[in-house]
């Protein structure tokens, strides 16, 4: 079995991790699971879901796919962060090391973005670019064995891509069908390129001071 | 505040309850949370993911709004069903009833569908229609106060519209734009109208037939 670790810790956000792992845990031949710095319910940035990780970092020596969520965790990290610390660990082992998010933030800390092209939530690039990554407005970047997503949502992009790399398009597709992904956004919102600059900076404004 | 139960049961799909979490949970003045037979974990249809109800059906009198995602656990339902029984008890109550994917089974169970057009995941358009509603190809379906929506990812679409009901275009606008919602699947296979009849066979079959 293809080992596949979805990361959690406290302040995640649901739908990043969720939308991997529903194109992915249904795969044949995929071993799905969640892991955090503890075993245990871990409470995402609304503390509204809690999810449970079945395996510890500590039990964890090898992945050959790590899934890292964005959240409301990712200021002022550093080197002693549980999850920058796991990617650090658990990357060499890795055959794909992906984030959604501002996941991209904890690679970036864990030195393995350096002079990448890489993504993140929007609202997040310029800490991206601070890290020493190249931030580009793309829904999903492959760099090498490296897949960054854009914001939140992207994750489900980003996992159907990873299932027709592993397995070819034709089970993306069954994969695609099958989580009837056919989206139709009420509006043409879902990105900073598509508003106008004022409703963007509104939007960024309750980002940089999430009252949490 | 304005209460939203999200109903989990065991074998639920993660990402059809997911979906609309991630698009109200973060509203002002929305009060979002779990609900389900029992307080405590509950397991999806996968086995791998665990979240948790923090409330129980039976202190749950009224809600202003009900989502009731899909699953694999509806088939051969009766009226002692605990989530038949919720919607029966709870729908006389809500401002909005809804459903993703599957979850209009219950619904339709409940009674609450009958004659009305409404939708489920698309390998299950029969057993709905056979419980009395009217099935129909589209992504969100409002049929007075009962939204319904097609399968497993159409919850996102269906959350966003159903923050523009109650709070306008830009509340719905602002999270599309926060969870970065500009859906770019890498193939467009997502609905059953957009597949060979073979390939939707194909997995319409793993549907009938699921080895779980």
């Amino acid at each position: 079995m293809t080992t596949v670790g979805l990361v959690l810790y406290p302040q995640f956000t649901a739908l990043d991790i969720i939308g991997p792992f529903q194109t992915l845990v249904d795969v044949p031949g995929l071993d799905v699971f969640f892991v955090a710095a503890e075993k245990g319910l871990i409470v995402d940035h609304s503390g509204k879901c809690s999810l449970e990780a079945s395996r510890s970092f500590d039990e964890t020596d090898s992945l050959d796919i790590v899934v890292v969520p964005g959240g409301f965790a990712d200021r002022n990290l550093d080197n002693s962060n549980e999850v920058v610390k796991f990617v650090k660990k658990i990357h060499p082992t890795t055959t794909w090391t992906t984030s959604v998010c501002t996941g991209s933030i904890y690679l970036a800390h864990a030195g393995i973005l350096n002079g990448l092209t890489a993504t993140t939530h929007w609202a997040s690039y310029d800490r991206l670019k601070a890290l020493g990554a190249v931030p580009s407005e793309q829904r999903v970047i492959k760099s090498g064995r490296i897949i960054t997503a854009a914001g939140v949502s992207s994750g489900i992009d980003m996992g159907l891509e990873l299932v027709a790399v592993l397995y070819g398009d034709e089970m993306a597709k069954t994969i695609q069908l099958a989580i009837e992904y056919d989206p139709q956004p009420p509006f043409d919102a879902g990105s900073p390129s598509k508003v106008s600059p004022e409703f963007k900076s509104f939007v960024q404004g309750v980002f940089d001071n999430p009252n949490r």
